[in-house]
Formats: C-alpha cells, sequence, structure tokens
C-alpha cells in the first residue's frame, strides 16, 4: 500500500494506516503523505518507511513505484486527502494500474465523478470507497435480514448522524480538520451533508437494498458567516413506497459521533447505533424484542465473516474500517492469483457508491434551494 | 368529578380515574360513562357509585347535576369520549358552570375548536386538556432550563412518536380503539398526527417555548384500505429561525409509545424518552454529559414539585397524568376559596394548547396534500 | 381503611395511600395518623376525613371502629409506623377482626415475629407486608419463568440493592427518615439490612421459588458514630445447590434506589432493575437475548395481570405497590362475598413472609459476627 | 517481535498479533507457533514469515535468533501458550536477553510466579503480561480519579466477570478453549478464577490502587464432572478498611464478557462496563450523574494519551489490548534509545502484578476449601 495525504495533523490517514495494518495482510510500503515534500518525508521517518520511498508528491509515488519490479512495488494506492484532491491521484493510479482505496466523499465534483466512474469501468481496476460505517458486522447482519425478507416489506427508515463539533465558529481556530470541511473549495457544494450525510445516505441504502428515489430538504448554517451547512432535515421516499427520513448535523451540541439507523418493515424494526455497534435490536411485530450481538449466536454468515473475536470483546470503528480493508485487500490478492473471490468478502463500497454520494450532495443542496417539495433523486 | 365516557371496555377512562383518584384530591361522584343507559349503569355500579347519579347520557347528567346543592354536586366534568364527543359536552359543561377536563385532541373540527375557546374565554371556566406527557416532572425541568437560557439559543429540535400497534388492519377486527382511531368520522381528519402527532407538537412547543411557523408534511396511510395516515414525516421551522423534525408512526412496527424528544441549544443539548421518563439527558458543548433524575438534586422548583416519591422510584404515566389532574384541581379549589393560585402549580395544557393541536391536524394534512414546500402554521 | 401513622412528614404513609387509593377499590375512612393527637387531627383534615374518625391513638381508633356498625366501620388497618411500633397495633387489629396492612420489616424482634405469624394463624384474618417490589409486573414475569423451568435449573442469584442517601451522618440533621432507621430502638438489630437487605432477599426467594439455606455475611458500619450497619456483602447458599450473592448498601454514593436481580439457570439467565421496572431481559444460552416488557406480546397471566395500561405507558414504583394493595383488597371482598379468590390475585407477601424476613436480619448479623463461615439460615 | 504459540485454532495469539500490529510499532519477523513443527511451520506461511524463521520450538527460536545480528533478531517475544508453557519460555528469553510479552496468569504454580519475578529482576529485562482491560482509556480514566481522590475515601468495590460459554461440558467436544482451561495439568489449580478472576482482581486493585488483604471465597463447579471451579464468589476486604465483592463465573448462561467494576467512595461512585468500554459512569453524592467518555472533553492525561481516535469512534478490546504492546514497545524502545520513557506510557501490568494473580488463584481456592471465614492475601 501506498498512501498519499496522512501526513502529520491529519486525522484520517491514521485510521487508515491502523485500519489496513489490523490484519496483517496489508503492508505500508510507501506514501506521499503531504504536498510539502519535508513534512511528507518527516511523516516517512516516523512510519519507519525508507527514504526512497517516501515521495513529495503523488504524481512522483505513481510514476517512481509503476517503475519497480512487480512484487516490489506497491499493490494499491489510499487517498486520504481532502475532497479537492481526490479525482487526480484516483485517476493517474487507476491509469497507471494501481488499485485505489479512496476517502468519502468521492470526490469534489459531479464531472469528477462520473468520470472516475468510467475510469475505473474502464481500466477495470479495483476501487474500494470508505464508506467505513458498512464494515460493522450488525450492519452486514441487518442488511442480510431486511434482503430476506426477515422484517417484511419495508415501510419506514430513519437514519440520523448528528455531531456536535462544529456547534462554534472552530473553523476559525487553527483546527484543520475543520477548515478544510466548511470550505468550499475544498469541501464541495456541501458540508456536514457532504461530510457525514452522504455516510447516512450510504447506511440507509446499504441495510435497506432500496434506493432513494425523491428527496425535500431543508440545510442550514446555523454558524454565522459559516459558508456551508452544518446541519440538514431531509425527507425521502424509497423506490418501493417506504418513507423516511434522514438528518445530519454538526451543530447538535454534545453530540459526539452518533450515527444511527431504524429501519421498519411490515414485520418488524431493526434499530443500529454506530456508538454501541455490537448491539443490533429487532423489535418484534408479535414477539419479545431482541439483542442481536456481534458474533453471538446464529447470524448471517455475512455478519459472522467479519467479527474478529469472541462475543462480548467490544469491536469498533477501527475494526469495521479494517473489514473494508480486508475485503479489498482479499479481492486484490484473488485478482493476483487469478482466483474468483467468494462473495462473502466481496463487500465493500465501490466507485458507484461513490457516484451515489456525489449525487446526494447535489441533489440535497438542490431541493433546499428549490421551492418545491420534492426533488427527485 | 363526572365523568363522560369511559365505560366497560373503554381505554383511557381508566387511566382518567386512575390519575384523578391518585392523590387523595378529587373524587368521582357522577358519571355518564356511555351513550348506552345500560352500559352506563354497569360502569357505575363497577365503580361503587350510587345508581342515582349514573346517567344515561351527558346532556342528563350536567342538567341534574347543576340541580344539586352546591358542594354536593360535581365541581367538574371529565370528557373522555372519542374525538368527535368532545364539543357537545365541553360546551355544555362550560355554559352551566362546570370546569371542564377534556382528552385530545380538543375536538373534532376546527370551527369546534375555535368555539371551545370563545366559550372558555366568555364563561370563565377552567378548562384543561390532557396532554398528559407535559406532566412528566422531568419534562418540567427541560422546560426550565430552555426557558432560563441553560442550553443558549435553541437551533435544533427532533420529536418523534413512534408506535406499532397498527401495522396490520386492526380495524377490522373488533379492536374498539383502533376502530374510532382510524374512522374520520369519529377521529377527524388526521389518524396518527390527530392522535399522537399532536402530542409531539405540543411536547416540542412546551419545552422549547417556541412556535412552530412552518411545516412541509409527508403523511401516508401504508396499511391498505385504510383512510387515514398511520405515519407522518415533517419538516418543522420554529419562530426563532430553528429548524426540526416531527415524525410519528403507528405503524413502526414493534414500538412501543416511543415518544421522545431532542432539543439542541448553542451551549447543549437534552434528550428525553417517554419511555425512560424519570432520566433527562443533558449533553454538554464542553462538559461530560449529565443524567438528570427525578427528584434528584438540585432540580428546577418547577420539577420538583411534580415529583411525589423519593429518587429512584420509578414514577410513570400514570403520575404524569396525575399530575394534570393535581394541578386542575389545585386551581379549581383556589378558585372555590377566592385564592390566586400557586403559578407552580398552575400547569396544564388549556383551550388553546387544544386550538394549537387542531390547527398542526389541519396544517399538516394540507401540507401533505400540497405541492408546495412549506405551509404556514 | 384505617391508617396507623403516617401523619404530616412521614414517607411511606404518603406511599400507602396513593397506592391503596389507585384502583379505586379502597377508600381512606378514618386514622390515627400520629401519637400525638393534634398532629393527627392536622393530618387527618388534609386528608378530607371528617373529625370524629381522626384518631388519637391506635388502640382508641381499633376500639370505636369496631363498635361502628358492618358496612360504616373499616374493614382493615394499613400499619405504617417505624418498625418498633408494628406489633402493638397489628396483634390488636388482628384480634379484634380487622384485616392488616404493614409495612415491612414485620416487626422488631423474632418473638414479636413468631407472636404474630401466630395470631394471624389463630385468627384467620388477612394479612399483607409490603415487600413492593414483588409487586411489578415482570417481577411476576419472572417467577413463573422460574417455576415454569424456562431458565433449567437455577445455579447462581445476584441481588443486589445500592442506595447512596446515607453516606453522610444524615441523623444528626432533622431528616426524620434517617432518625428512626439508624436508631436501634427503633429500628431493631440492623440499619440497611432490615431495611433495604430483607426487600433484596424476598426478591430472591420470591423470583426463585427457593430458599437461602446457609449465609456468610460481612456488616459494616461505614459513617462514623452510626449504631448499625449501612453496608452488607453477603454469601448465599440456597436449598437446591444453587450459589448467590446479595449486598446491600446506603453508603453507595451517588446511587438512588437501585435494588436489582440477576437469576441464571443452565438454559438462560434473566435480569431486572427496579428503576427501569417494565423491562426483563432475559439471556439466552443459545439464542439472542430479548427483551420482554410489561404488557407486551405473550406473557404469562401472571404478569400480564398485574399491568393496567398499554404497553410503552411506564408503570412505576406506585403501580407496583398498589398491586399488593389491590390484590390485598380482592382477597378480603372475596372473604366478605364468601367467595374463593382466583389464585391469579392472591399474591401478596404475608405474615410468613415476614418472619423470614426477621430471620433473615437475625442471621445476616450473626454471621456477621461469627469467625465461622456458614450460618445456616 | 517473535511469538510462542498462537498457531492455527488458537484464539489469543490472533489477538495478540492485531494488538501489536496496530500502531505500526511492532512487526512480527518470527515464531515457534506450535510445538507440532508442521502446524508452526503451516501458520508461520499463513503469517508472511520467511521460512527460516518459523521455528519448531521456542527454545530453538530463542537460541537462533539469539545469534542473529542487532537490528535483525527479534526485540522481544510474546507468549500467548497455555498457562503450564508460561513459565519455560519466559524464563529461557529472559535469561538470553530478550523482553518478554505474556499472556496471564503468569504461569502455573506459586513456585514459578516467584522465580519468574526473581528472573525479571536479576535480568533487568522488560516484562508485560497482558491484563489487558486495564488499556482501556476509561479505566485508566477512573484509576487516575480515585488516586486523585474525587471520589473521596474508598469504601466500597463491586467487581464481576460473568460469562456462560462454560454452561455445558464444552471441554468434551472439540473446543481447545475450554480443554486446556478446565484441566487442572494445563490451566493450574483454578478454573474460572484463574482464567478470568484474576482480570477482576487485577482491575479492582489497578483502579482503586487499594490491595485487597483478606478473602472469604466459595467456588463451584456447577457443571457435573468439571475438575475446575466454573464459578465463584468472594467477600472482600481492602487494606483501607473498605469492603467489596468479587464473583466470577463461566456458568451465568446468556453472559458474553461481561467485566464491569463500581467502586464507591465518600464522595461519589464509578461505574465502567467492559462491553462498553468508551463510557464511565460516574454518579456523585451531591450533584448530577456523568457519564465520561472517550476522548471527550477534560479527561485526565492517562486517559487521553490512550485514546486513538476522535470522540464517539468506539475503541474496543483490541485497542485496549494494543495499548498494552503499544506502552510496552515503548519504553522497549526507550531503554535501546538509552532514553528514560515517558511515565504517561510507562503503563502496563507487569511481573508483579502477575505474581499477584497467581496469589489470588493460591488463596481463593484456599479459602474456599477452608472452614475459616477470612484467608489472608
Amino acid at each position: 500500500m501506498g498512501m498519499i495525504g496522512g501526513g502529520q495533523g491529519a486525522f484520517i490517514g491514521g485510521v487508515h494506516r491502523m485500519a489496513a495494518a489490523l490484519d496483517g495482510q496489508i503492508e505500508l510500503v510507501c506514501g506521499a503523505f503531504s504536498s510539502n515534500p519535508e513534512k511528507s518525508k518527516a511523516s516517512g521517518e516516523e512510519l519507519f518507511l525508507p527514504a526512497e520511498r517516501v515521495y513529495g508528491s503523488f504524481a512522483e509515488m505513481i510514476k517512481k513505484e509503476k517503475n519497480l519490479p512487480e512484487g516490489e512495488r506497491m499493490d494499491f494506492v489510499s487517498i486520504v486527502t481532502p475532497n479537492h484532491v481526490h479525482y487526480a491521484p484516483a485517476k493517474m493510479a487507476l491509469e497507471n494500474g494501481f488499485h485505489v482505496v479512496c476517502d468519502k466523499p468521492l470526490c469534489f465534483s459531479m464531472e469528477e465523478a462520473h468520470d472516475l466512474v468510467r475510469i475505473v469501468q474502464e481500466t477495470g481496476q479495483i476501487f474500494a470507497l470508505t464508506h467505513n460505517y458498512t464494515g460493522y458486522p450488525m450492519v452486514k447482519q441487518a442488511r442480510v435480514m431486511v434482503k430476506n425478507g426477515d422484517l417484511g416489506t419495508i415501510r419506514k427508515v430513519v437514519v440520523e448522524y448528528p455531531q456536535g463539533w462544529l456547534s462554534t465558529k472552530l473553523e476559525d481556530s487553527d483546527q484543520k480538520q475543520a477548515a478544510w470541511r466548511t470550505d468550499p473549495k475544498r469541501s464541495g457544494k456541501a458540508g456536514a451533508m457532504g461530510d457525514i450525510g452522504t455516510h447516512a445516505e450510504n447506511l440507509a441504502e446499504y441495510i435497506t437494498g432500496l434506493n432513494i428515489k425523491e428527496i425535500c430538504a431543508d440545510l442550514t448554517a446555523f454558524v454565522d458567516g459559516r459558508l456551508l451547512d452544518d446541519d440538514g432535515n431531509v425527507l425521502l421516499r424509497f423506490e418501493n413506497g417506504a418513507k423516511g427520513i434522514l438528518h445530519a448535523s454538526q451543530i447538535s451540541a454534545g453530540e459526539e459521533n452518533n450515527l444511527n439507523i431504524r429501519v421498519y418493515g411490515t414485520k418488524g424494526g431493526l434499530h443500529w447505533f454506530q456508538m454501541e455497534p455490537n448491539s443490533l435490536y429487532v423489535k418484534w411485530l408479535d414477539k419479545p424484542q431482541q439483542i442481536l450481538r456481534t458474533g453471538v449466536g446464529e447470524l448471517y454468515p455475512e455478519s459472522l465473516a467479519h467479527a474478529r473475536i469472541p462475543a462480548g470483546h467490544p469491536e469498533g470503528y477501527l475494526e469495521a474500517f479494517a473489514n473494508i480493508y480486508r475485503n479489498f485487500a482479499y479481492c486484490v490478492q484473488a485478482r493476483l492469483k487469478g482466483e474468483a473471490p467468494d462473495p462473502l468478502y466481496q463487500d465493500f463500497p465501490t466507485v458507484e457508491d461513490g457516484l451515489r454520494g456525489m449525487e446526494f450532495i447535489e441533489k440535497v443542496v438542490a431541493s433546499s434551494e428549490s421551492e418545491e417539495k420534492w426533488t427527485k433523486f
């Protein structure tokens, strides 16, 4: 693995490295950790990389790595830069024969998004987007329960992603994370909706297997002088007639990272809370509610395959993130060996999911600005 | 107290009787428990009432009780009939000098609602509407916290009322509760929105002290053949610029009576769940979250005044309901004694709250049918 | 009902009155609310009793009420005085033909306890002891589940009753509740163990249907100068070979009234928490854990019969307390009518349960003072 | 790092590898994964190790690695074998200049334990024992809160470790984990008490900073034919006069891995649950209870230093385990550089903690067999 971005002071780069390292399947072999070559070099040293494989730019990295002998050069790149620096390195990596893991949202604009979909299809390279919340074992259990009809026909979906960390104008301090996320030039058209609303949208569609087809949004920038939305409330209509609500917020004071989802069907409902990810609450129409737990009892194979340790030993955010990497690495290995991957592990967000997220950003902003009630999605 | 409705087989009548009895301040002295005189009589006997004070109709009761000597006749009526039989007995009772406790929603139509407001104002009688959820001590704590600015300026409100009991076409069985609630002739323009959506609206405005000024609603009747909504999702805009979401549902399979509210301000947020009503979760922007508990520590006097037993002895639905009755009875007693009531106890939903609930029903139905995004409220 | 004790400033008297009033089956008709006749009179007035039925002593009350015509005189007495004033009024009431409800623990000494058992047996009067926690619907569900073998053979029981309110020397203030509970002359041999340990013992034996047969106790008075235990840890051995732990404490700072129990059998375990009494957590050996809820779904009839309102409307401490009164009143009515009571409602703690509680106090104190490991119980 | 044990089919070996890999500070360079050379070889291949560094025995590994040039040879060994195979490799590693990480309990007998303490002291090598639960950030917060007197003087401690997985005679199946844990020849004198009771003892002493000085134990083998205890209840007395309870069980049907602790002082109490490890509940005597959360707000530096990702991203068992490895690796690096380690990271269980755990096993078994109430510890 070669990393692009994630130098000193970054948040998500470290997460990607820990997630990649966890299962002993992926080795960090090179990086272009910063557009500042000095910073990149310092970061590489901290990570025990040989100096010659710490690069000053992603372009240099991709070019030089390509020239290394097979088996020695990196197998894929991991892109952990702000949104406006996803497209270029992804495109170049793909076109030079490298597989790609990319942080979400996919990129900066719809044009870039469509282009990336095309490039992935044309090159045939493997592309994973780290909508990491779908990596949790109990999210996978939820998905299969819906798919198998355990809940009956889905009627209602409520997905929430409240945070409170942008309740004040944090971007005016030197908080790097706040700065780029609230800057339209680096983040894109949306703030909270792009950063976390897309996670909510992805989670809802992943679990239900249903596409949202119409939305009605009300976005707000509550903090004075903020340029992008820091809160949004959205009515949803799904393709099968189910209705729903999505709200995401970064001004819900006191909230940490409270992503959660409830899905109700004709036979029962399920509830999952990211901050307590090892429990899946299942409420039945006609029998006592249950708590399904990571790794306990007769879960679906898709869920069991993504738990690492016996029941009662909590697995968290990094383990879920690592499931994306592990599955991606598994598919890359299968490709290298010329084998067909086991569908159980062929499960990670794709460039198409990324395109859908970009469309969500586009439409949710359009809907919020529109006087019309419903916007097609 | 004389009761109108609440005969054998009813649900809410028994709740009103228990709530009224709890504090030893109110005695049930007469009733017209059913429009069927036989049923009324049988119900009265079960309740240990003397036969001569069990009436065959509310009109008979009001007329005959009025002729009894003061001190012997009932002081007020309690109306616990389906929605379409609220207006007539309330009007007659008020105009004959009786105070009134009435179940929610206020009545059947806007016309009735406006008329009742006028009659209450003209007669000067005391009128309480049993939006009972505002009777919980921790709801009162929440209200005062917002009022005192503890949370800063309110930015976001999420209020939910999911139930699952109407997930199937229960009205086709002989379930009396389901039958009238889903019948436009007895329930009014709305189903779930009238039955429980109004509770959510009332709770949100009670706690925040803010009026909702615009709504955007999407109501659905999910169960085939059902004539009124059994689910609704609503975007809210409050008078001060706060945004919000209200959703209420009777097809959220597996949910019992999961009314809950979250209110976020610039300094912190609070969360209250009706099914665990003795805890108020307070999440602060800059300090650890707290759990405030009924009767524990330095709560506001408005909260402490509505708890009956020491901390850790859970108080529930009936106790909250009884707080409405106790405060109402206290104000009636003060009136009888010619005293000014202590504002601490002058706290129960009024006919104006009832009018607001009726407007909510009107507007939420109109918004759902409209192509326009926002409907004034 | 005639009440003995429970005048102004008391805690448990008001609880008994609310519990008795809730279901409209019991009327307070007289009382001797205090050994101080002035205080008794003032209390009676507040309770709307006619002056002639407010007595200056329990002896006066029992004598005078006995002389009233049947149908007018009280049917039973409710004794809500401190422990050292349980025996005399109970004995006199029973011997004069009145049924008795008595607060726990049964009395002051083993001699009194044995004597009361004898008197109840000889007079044939109905006697209920308010170990109120057994009145909760989910406690009754737990009991029947164990009885029916749903959990298999019981192996382990953990019952806890932590409170924190006596963490400081509250008895040195004018806190009436603290004063008598920590005074050996009024409370008896034990402090926390008598006040709340007996509730824990009663709950464990009620749910498991098993007798504790050996104990090993370590009691402590942590607060300087306190004369009775304010904390106790006890190892338990049950008659069937099950093992367990009981601990009760009034110096567990920050705890409210956190009575809870866990019972494990060969097939599964159950957990119940008094502060969230409407949930019964059932953990199975080989299937997902469940949450059974008051009034929801296929509970045992013994549980359903003790819930008043539909699912999701929380019932609390007073409702459970009221179940003791309601069942007692039902049995008294059946006796008056000469009918055999339905076993479903013949369920309240008896004088024999009270004797067992007194023995528990005796043995737990003896064990704590002993060097020997096990004390027979 | 060179690993001893942890070949195919083992549980804890994989945990150690993931924990060691997480932070990118430790590389697995060699191993003797099984006493069966074939199995060891196969395991090494799966782990991408070069064949020449996969050994057939720990003795071979230690000898050959010692002969490799510095910088190339392993820096330390990680011992993840069953209890009876801890002593020999630890002793040999230490005496040959390698640092050691060892799974708990320390070893098989008191003789071995005392000997290992001596060897560590004489060789000066760094030794870490993986009582991993002390690696959680909120456990560290709890420890510092007690140390700083935030809770006042500690009066009561309740520590529990219920599991249910040995409710049946699993050792008769081919479940490898069950087999050695219930076998006195491989596990030692105790079953549940050695496997998980020592974790509970370690956690209680780690958080309170207090030594247990007397115990009174009741151990049981509930499952027919089982040779070691599968359940134990223990009364505790601490050196400062605090009292407590420890119970651990592997027959608490339906429990996963429910380690939890409550500590009460004169000013407040704290509660921590391993299965929800990111919350620390603090209940105060005189103010509202709080929930402290991993990485949120003004925690103590000792806690913050052991969290990896921002608030609300749950960290679990592996992250806590990794904290032991990270701190150990940090101290090894400091030693290599000749620097004094930052005390903040000099925090992992030592060989002395291991000795204390072995004494706990010894004493708890002795106490259980004794007729005397208290056994010195």
